[in-house]
């Protein structure tokens, strides 16, 4: 059998255990969780041996450390996601909820219930504990999953789906609940964001270049989990005190993942004050600065920002910083060069706050407070699946509830249409 | 400037106009929507001017009669139009609710608040009346619309889209909020698939052809709106004299719908008791049965239903019946050649309704009641952009709430996170 014929099997038996899983219990599928996190103790040094492989490899290759280091599996790395495991069978089971009741004039209840979506395809880059997660939050949601990782991280990967497809064998879970495409073939991205009619939904994490790759390929429906070019505003009714505190956060804190600040934004009342006490906090934590002309009169220590500045994901210690004439020019900034991830105003005036919130189209909007609490765990929702950089159906943390969909139910005793 | 710049200067300026939008007040849209329909009203011979000779054009190239009535704008329909627009303005304002509020233990304020999706791109064919139901709708929900309708009625759209641009226009809506693409290229509608970054969203409402093309070129999200392959299964536990009246309802009342029944199956334990009254009901109405081997051997003047009949959306006076041994047996006939749209069983048997609901993957599900109620109207929701096989964001019926998402609002007091 070619790729074709085998990613065609892989979605018949998706297709196969989605319909088994709609009628599974809370508590059956809560004992498959229990079951695949005990396995995943049992195999504890299977995996940590599969994964020093693929990071001996990575190491081999020259991949950079930061990126080895998301791939490296410890101990309490493989205890993280064995107790995830256990978190998520712990959390309210979303389908079967009913949304809404009503009752028709003739009669008819009609409900609106929360079911599973169906077939869930996941692509994503080196973290192998994805895996793990990924495939938790689709089993508690009753969906059947089939995972593509990366390809530097596939020995861990498999041996971290074949713990989990043992647990839920041993509880009963259908064949084919879970399923990891185990060809490093990059036409498999391809073949399956094109399963049309058994692939429900396709959820891309990453870069560039993979989120291109499905957009461009896919024939079902996407959920892109991209980049997050997070902005945070200070406008001159700010606390500068408090926006430099938040500023200091949001870019050093963790400045690696998605909701750490890109790009800061400044009124230009202000700039002179507050600039000044930015530079020196940003370089005692190590931070570069990229400032425009505006900027640089105020830090010349920045260095001039292209225009590829505010369009950058840094995920790094660096920061590009503008002044701006007023907040519907951060706006504007905000809506052409960000991602619709994660932004922050800082503003005394509420009126300022309003306009910031009510017109910039991002999935969270901060008023005084740092990006960096853009998080399902946050927000919540118990868990994340990603963070929805799309606006369609699920939009930022996207927790067991965007795993759902619903289906209206009605009952009647006979009604016809006149 | 050729039809690629041409469709990227209309994404640029839907956007614009998404974020003018946003900023409406309820009684502002409210009163767009109204000087719509009085724009309307006042064109109307203007409007059936030009439908007439939309007509005249349809006549002549040999257009099915079917089709060229759906295409025909009389004096009743142009009022329908601008009353379903005055309608809509009497409709409750989804944007800027507060879907839940939570407060975060450090003391922030998380709100998740509905908003409007952005630009949405509406794909359609023959009737010229979804212009004006379509771009009311989404004017109501506060998005910038792009239609593109059939080329069949280019004129009559063009007419209405006028009227309700000038409407607009006199209220202060901004430009842009509604266009119509008026070139009748075939490409026009994979440049607008392909305006990322532009268009949110697509709705594609049509045929086999109109789908594929979209579903195949789309690098936006779409959210499809496709055939019904709707199906009646009457249980050995149903009481027989209502399944004669819900099967004659589902199939006869309105054939030419997408919520009409195509396929009737039927429990082979009651099948020599309910075909023949069914087939006597069916030869009075007109219907012409397709039957597999079982079922023409208690209705022997039923004609042979192929593979095909199954998957067939008839979408008239014909129906397609088949035998089956038990509930399983007809849900995985419906899962597997039905459209996800509406299904119906007829039984007695809770047991038995219930395994029906949770297994039937479609967006309306009914127990003892006709399929011909799929509607947004009947479902409480207002007014329907269409009726959504898909199911991501919006299935079934899908309102005003269907052409929103939400954002998270944070308002904190400078917390950072730790």
């Amino acid at each position: 059998m070619g790729l074709h014929e085998d990613m065609i099997a892989m979605g018949d038996l998706a297709v196969a255990a989605a319909g088994k899983l709609v009628q599974l219990s809370t508590g059956e599928k809560n004992a498959a969780l229990e079951a695949m996190a005990a396995e995943i103790g049992e195999r504890r040094s299977f995996i940590a041996e599969a994964n020093k492989k693929d990071v001996a490899d990575a190491e081999r290759s020259g991949l950079p450390s930061a990126m080895v280091d998301r791939l490296l599996l410890t101990d309490a790395r493989i205890d993280g996601m064995a107790q995830g495991l256990i978190d998520v069978s712990g959390l309210p089971d979303p389908v079967g909820k009913t949304i809404e009741r009503t009752k028709h004039k003739n009669g008819m209840e009609i409900e609106r219930v929360r079911v599973p979506i169906g077939v869930i395809g996941v692509i994503y880059e080196s973290r192998p504990n994805v895996t793990a997660d990924t495939a938790g939050l689709c089993i508690k949601s009753s969906n059947a999953v089939i995972l593509r990782g990366g390809k530097e991280s596939l020995r861990s990967n498999s041996a971290i789906a074949d713990a989990m497809i043992e647990g839920g064998k041993k509880t009963g879970l259908p064949a084919g609940a879970i399923q990891l495409i185990r060809t490093t073939d990059r036409d498999a991205v391809r073949e399956l964001v094109q399963l049309e009619g058994k692939v429900d939904l396709v959820i891309p994490r990453g870069g560039e270049s993979l989120v291109r790759a499905v957009t461009e390929q896919a024939r079902v429906p996407v959920i892109k989990h991209y980049k997050g070019v997070c902005h945070t505003y200070v406008d001159e009714s700010a606390d500068l005190k408090m926006a430099l505190a938040i500023a200091e956060n949001a870019k050093c804190q963790r400045p690696g993942v998605c909701n750490a600040m890109e790009t800061l934004l400044v009124h230009e009342a202000v700039a002179k004050e507050f600039l000044p006490s930015l530079a020196k906090v940003l370089e005692k934590n190590g931070v570069e600065m990229r400032g425009d002309a505006a900027a640089r009169k105020i830090i010349p220590e920045a260095k001039e920002a292209t225009e590829d500045d505010w369009y950058a994901e840094y995920l790094d210690l660096v920061l590009a910083i503008r002044v701006v004439g007023s907040v519907e020019e951060a706006v504007k900034h905000i809506n052409r060069y960000g991602s619709r991830h994660s932004d922050a105003i800082v503003a005394g005036s509420e009126d300022t706050q309003r306009i910031f919130t009510q017109q910039v189209d991002s999935s969270s909007v901060y008023v005084n407070a740092s990006t960096r609490f853009t998080d399902g765990a946050e927000f919540g929702l118990g868990a994340e699946i990603g963070i929805s950089t799309d606006k369609i159906h699920a939009r930022g943390p996207m927790g067991l509830e965007g795993l759902t969909t619903y289906k209206y139910v009605i009952h009647g005793e006979g009604q016809i249409r006149s």
